[in-house]
């Protein structure tokens, strides 16, 4: 069963009807599901996470985004978060028996189709990027939505799909397809803050540390205790066994010990398994030997 | 989404065409899945892994019983496997969103049904058992098929549903509830066999060990490692990470490490979780968090 998972970003965290509009397709569907939908007034956008089969998330998407397009007007919008369209973002990220490959034509097809049938321009992001200064979202939506007006007919921002002008109202979209990001806190039994921005440092891709992974030190003043906290963005080439025995490791140097750790939000069944497997020294594991995946795979063949 | 596993034993394993019959209400089912159906000729037996809605499941199991019942003679069964009847035993154990009680409930009511709709006589076993001998399936076999024609009148030996009688040629049943059983072998670094036979003997309930655990220990010769073999009857009491750590810690007087571990057959995915959750010390974790999991818990509930 090909799961994916796609988090649409809207331009509306403010009326409740629009919001309530944009989100009817995600209801109660067969194929996929809405795991969650967060509107924020400040950053006056919406973040909806999806995650199931991508032509069924395709095909309601493309029902919201036809809604906001209908509904939001990027001219009179206002929020502190950067934005270029009425339907801003969209990543797909490959979960269960799809390649990063496929979420990238995904992205495209979607993307195509989104520009023929709505008129709205597209940009390509991440692993989806047609062109190398678009891997990173912030170069597309440099200016935003106001300055963008402009700029698309600069042939440097032309849109990788569609005319080089704005919808009149709707903006345009970024479509992208990128890997699942974990986010992952761990709690060392001290209060001094320098040691959790030491480890952070030491052990992120900017300082020198893991590739695919981020980190910053953080005081829980509450607690009495510091946090590192850590995204992981390729979980499966570095798991989190292998960033918690490294921040293990570096605490141990001022005689600090790992109090906790939380996992935030969502995260996909393999990256538990990699980690139970590392420390249990399962040889010849296999998904399929867990139950419930089995079950959940078959009742995606059964249908 | 209510999961239960179902292992149904039926006294045949060599007429094909009877095997087919006896599975073809199990095969490609809304609600449940056939993940295995092994027949041994010796045993002249076939034992079938069900897992999925207990309700859809029992629809499944009923019909089959009667096909079994139609074509089976246990007056001209032989086989080397200890049995009763045409349907020989049938275990429900509880995987998820069930408890115990409702698995014993379930084996209760499928077995008065299955009297009163073919009048096989129906004895009930372990969790599900209504007298403490009978929690031991053993007991409920005793002298087999044959022996069971007469000593059945015995009051000692009256089914738990039904007439004191067994059915002419269908025998009689055993329904029951029991916990999911982990097959778990830890492979260490010597071929000194003693080792792993007195490792096994020191963890194990027998032995004085730990409470749902029993292992043996064997040689695995051609690889000139040895083997501890273990039964975890209780995961959630006597989780894998214990078992394994303890493995472990008492083979490192003889100065022996563990190479590798091998799960054996299907795993519930707590089974997993619980271990990852102890060594990557995650504070407050849910099974909601794992993507899958909450995919395959809707997946019911839009059923």
């Amino acid at each position: 069963m090909r799961i994916v998972e796609c988090v649409p970003n809207f331009s509306e965290g403010r009326r409740k009807d629009v919001i309530d509009r944009i989100l009817a397709p995600f209801r109660n569907q067969n194929g996929f599901h809405l795991f969650d939908a967060r509107a924020d007034e400040d950053h006056n956008r919406l973040v909806v996470s999806l995650a199931g089969d991508p032509d069924a998330i395709q095909e309601a998407l493309l029902k919201a985004a036809k809604t906001a397009f209908s509904m939001i007007d990027m001219n009179s919008h206002t929020g502190a978060h950067p934005r270029i369209g009425a339907l801003d973002v969209v990543p797909f990220t490959p979960i269960r028996d799809i390649s990063m490959e496929e979420c990238v034509e995904i992205a495209h097809s979607f993307g195509r189709r989104l520009n023929s049938e709505t008129g709205v321009p597209v940009y390509f992001y991440e692993d989806a990027a047609l062109k190398p200064d678009r891997k990173n979202l912030e170069n597309i939506r440099k200016g935003q939505y106001e300055a963008l007006k402009q700029s698309i007919t600069d042939p440097q921002r032309h849109p990788d799909a569609g005319e080089p002008v704005l919808h009149p109202t709707a903006g345009a979209t970024v479509v992208g397809a990128r890997k699942f990001l974990v986010a992952f806190n761990v709690n060392l039994g001290t209060s001094r803050l320098e040691i959790a921005r030491e480890i952070a440092r030491s052990i992120r891709f900017s300082g020198g540390g893991l590739a695919h992974v981020k980190a910053i030190g953080l005081a829980l003043e509450d607690r009495g205790l510091v946090q590192v906290s850590v995204n992981i963005v390729d979980h499966e080439r570095n798991p989190l066994y292998r960033v918690l025995e490294l921040i293990r490791n570096e605490a141990s140097r001022w005689g600090v010990s790992v109090v906790e750790t939380e996992i935030y939000g969502m995260i996909p069944a393999s990256a538990l398994y990699e980690s139970a497997a590392h420390y249990l020294q399962i040889a010849g594991f296999l998904p399929e030997q867990v139950i419930e995946l089995k079950l959940l795979e078959m009742s995606g063949e059964s249908k």
